[in-house]
């Protein structure tokens, strides 16, 4: 049978121990040569809405050990939106007021596909659970402070994962709207023991803290370079809220993945003419290490209390998903969650 | 609804002729920046079975008039065998017996999965459509006999979708096995109507005739440079099959797509110690116009009834699959076929 889950059920099924350890699991596999990805790539076509362009983006990568491989995609119809005097692009859901975006898990053993589940709950936590691995091998072992930028979905993996690899006893929010920071601190204290404090600046957020994180979606700055202080760990889930000054302050850096060049297609010939497609060119971080070396031990992190250090947890890979995915898939096979469609509908006899 | 298709649905969804004219009508789009296409990339992941490996394809692209944009994987394993003393690659059934290959079709206007069906007839009929075009511009109008070698899947297609798009009246086929080409012979000749003789060799069966087709999966040249004749057509689909001294006796050449570097990618490290991954590097084809170029009246094709003309259907793109899955879709909801499953099942309330 083939497995349809929705967000609601991949909450339920899955572990934040075993996300943890699968995922940790999966960076050691890639780090030998046991998993594969393949770089985002991204498709375009002119949409009828105004300033609008239909997206479709597609990752894929496998682990060898979990026998799986997973695909993701998304569909969407970007806008580019004007506010307050700057370019923004949204996300229209036209799709019955909805989005899509899917993580299709493949047997690396049979071919078989096993699960179609949506894109966003996994989303959050494939990124939660490497910031928090980062973490694991670059903060001071004896970190008990955070401090955590943004009350959104990813700052809610965050708060989660950050807070189970390492004994931290309190984190201080920020993020811009104070009954927001208000409300997800109260929520996040809750789910996770470990209590929370919204504060008024990411000044204040960050000032005294053992451990930095910003998950945000901002294309801004949100942490200055000179916050930073000996012994610091410092974590980004976006280039573009990274000042650079912080790597000059920073003793060990580390990215997620080299994998930074996401491809674009756009029909020939009208490649500057399509709203809603990023300018920005990602910037070359080929020299630093990628997580994956460090969690393996192939290449040391922290060698000292009075380092900075920072994991810049940019672009992400089919490896997480695929990592995820099948705690997703055996998560929800254990609890008897989700729906089954026959296998066969996905299987031919004509030879590719 | 998402609407899930087999291969049986999908050949009594398809019409031939709408086949011809929509993929016709999407080569024009795409010549004229209407269209998209990502190009083909593979992951592999060491498998268990001796001498095999995992091995995902995948490639997309969408058009702009459809409303589609269309994704198709493949998720295979293939043993490196041995027959003969040449090595060959074998792709086997483990999916319970069978194979997985699946074209998913997303609405390029709301984003939404409007269907996922099998590869497998889409796969011949997206080649015999495009050759069947590709004739259509190069071919000599008074072409009336036809030479195919093949007798499989793709020659079905050839003879199907060659002799809808000018009056051919007789079709020779070469395949090696007597048997298989005479019963072919005897099928197809019923299908189309159009009469067909076997015969016993490559040369027998393209001696003489206006347009010459090779259907093959051949590795090795089908066809000589020294049959060919003044006024010829010749259609090949694979670039393996293709003796290269047939370019220097061409007077027009044309290929179906530059994209022919499939981009492989493989655990890094072990890029060499993978079986089941082809090690031909594809020619360069990039100074030959592309067919839909040629459709779209860009670039000339034949000028007169002497020259001897040539195209390369090479590498398949994501457009192919878009026109030919959306042909599936539109027949089957017309005729009423296949099964349904809510849309909702694949959209989501998480904001991307």
């Amino acid at each position: 049978m083939t497995l349809i889950l929705n967000n609601d059920e991949i909450q339920k099924a899955l572990d934040n121990k075993e996300c943890l350890d699968v995922m940790e699991d999966s960076y050691r596999e890639q780090a030998h040569s046991r998993a594969v990805n393949r770089p985002t790539c991204h498709s375009y076509l002119p949409h009828s809405l105004p300033n609008s362009t239909y997206s479709f983006k597609s990752v894929d990568g496998g682990v060898g050990k979990l026998g799986v491989l997973a695909l993701r995609v998304t569909s969407d119809i970007v806008q580019e939106q004007q506010l307050h005097g700057s370019t923004r692009l949204e996300k229209i859901p036209l799709a019955k007021g909805l989005f899509v975006g899917l993580v299709q898990l493949f047997s690396a053993e049979t071919g078989e596909l096993l699960a179609i589940m949506p894109d966003g709950f996994i989303q959050q936590v494939r990124v939660g659970v490497t910031s928090a691995l980062g973490m694991k091998v670059m903060a001071r072992r004896n970190s008990r402070t955070m401090g955590l930028i943004g009350s959104g979905g990813q700052a809610r993996a965050h708060y989660r994962f950050m807070t189970s690899v390492m004994p931290i006893d309190k984190v201080k929010v920020f993020s811009p709207n104070a009954e927001h920071r208000k409300t997800f601190v109260a929520e996040m204290a809750k789910e996770t023991g470990v209590e929370g404090e919204p504060v008024g600046s990411a000044e204040e957020a960050v000032t005294g803290v053992d451990v930095i994180c910003s998950a945000t979606n901002s294309s801004r700055p949100v942490v200055q370079a000179g916050w930073l202080r000996p012994g610091m760990h410092y974590n980004s889930i976006r280039e573009f809220e990274t000042d650079m000054a912080v790597l000059d302050r920073c003793d060990v850096i580390s990215i997620h993945t080299r994998f930074g060049g996401i491809q674009h297609y756009q029909p020939p010939g009208i490649e500057d003419d399509m709203p809603g497609v990023r300018r920005e060119k990602p910037r070359d971080w080929s020299k630093y290490p990628e997580i994956c070396d460090l969690i393996a031990g192939k290449t040391p992190g922290r060698t000292n209390d009075q380092q900075i250090t920072f994991f810049l947890n940019n672009v992400g890979t089919g490896v997480q998903f695929a990592a995820m995915g099948y705690c997703a898939y055996k998560g929800a096979k254990k609890k008897g969650l989700g729906k089954e469609i026959p296998t066969e509908w996905f299987l031919q006899d004509i030879k590719p």
